[in-house]
């Protein structure tokens, strides 16, 4: 721990939030008509996404939090979740977009959540609790704010797993020697690519399937079939 | 950012928490039956609306919580929770009542918010985040205690909007020199007046609007209609 | 205040992660098959819950997490929750063991939290605040992560009496003198027998009553009874 105290540099952050920003405000715009989210709530979701990561992180390690230190973070996850926004109708037809962001956005929030907690002296197991918290932390404030069922505890323990996995990597890389930098890109891309490979071994998309089973719900509940 | 540190006076403090406690046993009170929120639900909600703006903008801000500091918070906030409560007949009928305090409430929670933020020394944005988020968050919390969809989501939109005009102003009146003050008062004016007017344009209650939505779609999917 | 600060030792602080953990997994298991929680859902919430309640205290009291500082918080709730989760089929049919493993654990989480609060400083009506989120705030998490209703808003209001129960009896004979040690063990034992007494009256579990008729309510909604 005689490292210097480990920085994460603003374009990294911001680069986790500006991801973050446009792959909450695709995945809110799919629900526009289902469940009347005007254009305010996907602009809000896409900044949850995008800065919830980062806040949790903070708020966990108990130091000052990153994401109030600069205009930037705002300004860049408003600026990410508009653009989600406007190209939705694009990328809605491409799920496999939205997937793949995420993957990368869960990655990069692992990542730099357990290295920030090393680098601040934090032991290895809490350090990968504090990764995969807010690498997932954005997708529980995502699905509690839209009142959808919080995704990690039903379709998307890939999610979690994915993240933990990455994060474990990371942190033991670093236990053995590893410079914190270079275990922080193998844990990235470790969650990264075990995500990516658990949408496309299911083939369709986990949470996507979800969403559909609550509505196919929904209707079978308000639309009662008569037989005289 | 000169000027010593903004300490927000107990008894303003105090004012946003007894008129959220009012506010917010107020609206659980609605919910006495429907869903059998008991005597102890309303408080706890009263409790939650009244204290959450305060410990959000604390959290986020990562300074010793002002709640936490005095015996006054909880007990103010209790008090109004009971009082409201027991007005919640007489006050029930007067839905305005309910608005225009939520008015007030959220202008409160946002001009402390950013004025607190800006005397720590934060970025004019994120200064505006944190009272965005102070003068929503009880509301969030609320509509998380109760169970209900959250409103800003979905027809509370106005009440962001509200909350983040009103913190836009009170920021760019200091950054042009404005005393923090004068600014927060026309934070204040701003957010308050806003909410108030897109109401009264609104003629219903948007909320409320919301709620009855939800007691239908209940009662549809319950009693199915049947034609023989 | 002139008492060295108070510093809960770890095996106790451990012994509540692990009660939680063993409880929350129990209470998860029981909805294998209804919601298609799997197993790493169960572990999730088995988490949530033994950690959750020592988090918010410490958020609330703004010092260093003592979850964080230790590899042994998140071994021993995850051990535990396994341990749960393997022991559900058995324990699922004595609910009485659930319901006093709960009873314990909001008793341990409601002293520590006013304890360590009173131990740093804060006034008595703050610390009670403090013991009362900190014991029920891991059943909130839970219900949140499961997409329940929140226990302590309708069934389990005696879930908050009890826990506040504890801590006003803690922070009074703390306030009239007693060392700080009895009045944690006075507080652990009132908030238990209350809850538990509390359950006895009621006879049949609170918690379990909502779970039913939710599902009964679900039931209702999706088979109509027609007659022609």
């Amino acid at each position: 721990m005689t490292e210097p105290l480990f920085l994460i540099p603003l374009w990294a952050d911001l680069l986790a939030v500006g991801l973050g920003g446009v792959q909450g405000a695709l995945f809110a715009s799919g629900f526009v008509g289902q469940r009347r989210l005007d254009l305010l709530g996907v602009v809000i979701i896409g900044t949850v996404v995008g800065m919830g990561g980062g806040l949790i992180r903070d708020l966990l390690l108990n130091v000052e939090l990153a994401t109030m230190q600069s205009n930037w973070y705002l300004l860049t996850a408003v600026a990410a979740a508009l653009l989600g926004m406007l190209l939705a109708n694009t990328f809605q037809r491409l799920n496999a977009v939205i997937v793949a962001l995420d993957a990368v956005v869960i990655g990069l929030f692992g990542a730099f959540g357990t290295s920030k907690a090393l680098a601040i002296g934090l032991p290895e197991v809490p350090a990968v609790f504090v990764g995969v918290c807010a690498a997932v932390g954005g997708s529980v404030l995502r699905d509690v704010f839209m009142g959808l069922p919080v995704a990690i505890m039903h379709v998307g323990s890939l999610y979690a797993v994915a993240a933990a996995a990455g994060c474990v990597v990371l942190a033991l890389s670093h236990a053995f020697g590893a410079p914190l930098l270079a275990a922080a890109i193998a844990g990235l891309i470790v969650t990264t690519v075990i995500r990516l490979l658990a949408v496309l071994f299911d083939i369709s998309l986990p949470e996507q399937r979800a969403l559909y089973r609550r509505k196919v719900a929904v209707e079978t509940s308000s639309i009662p079939i008569v037989r005289p």
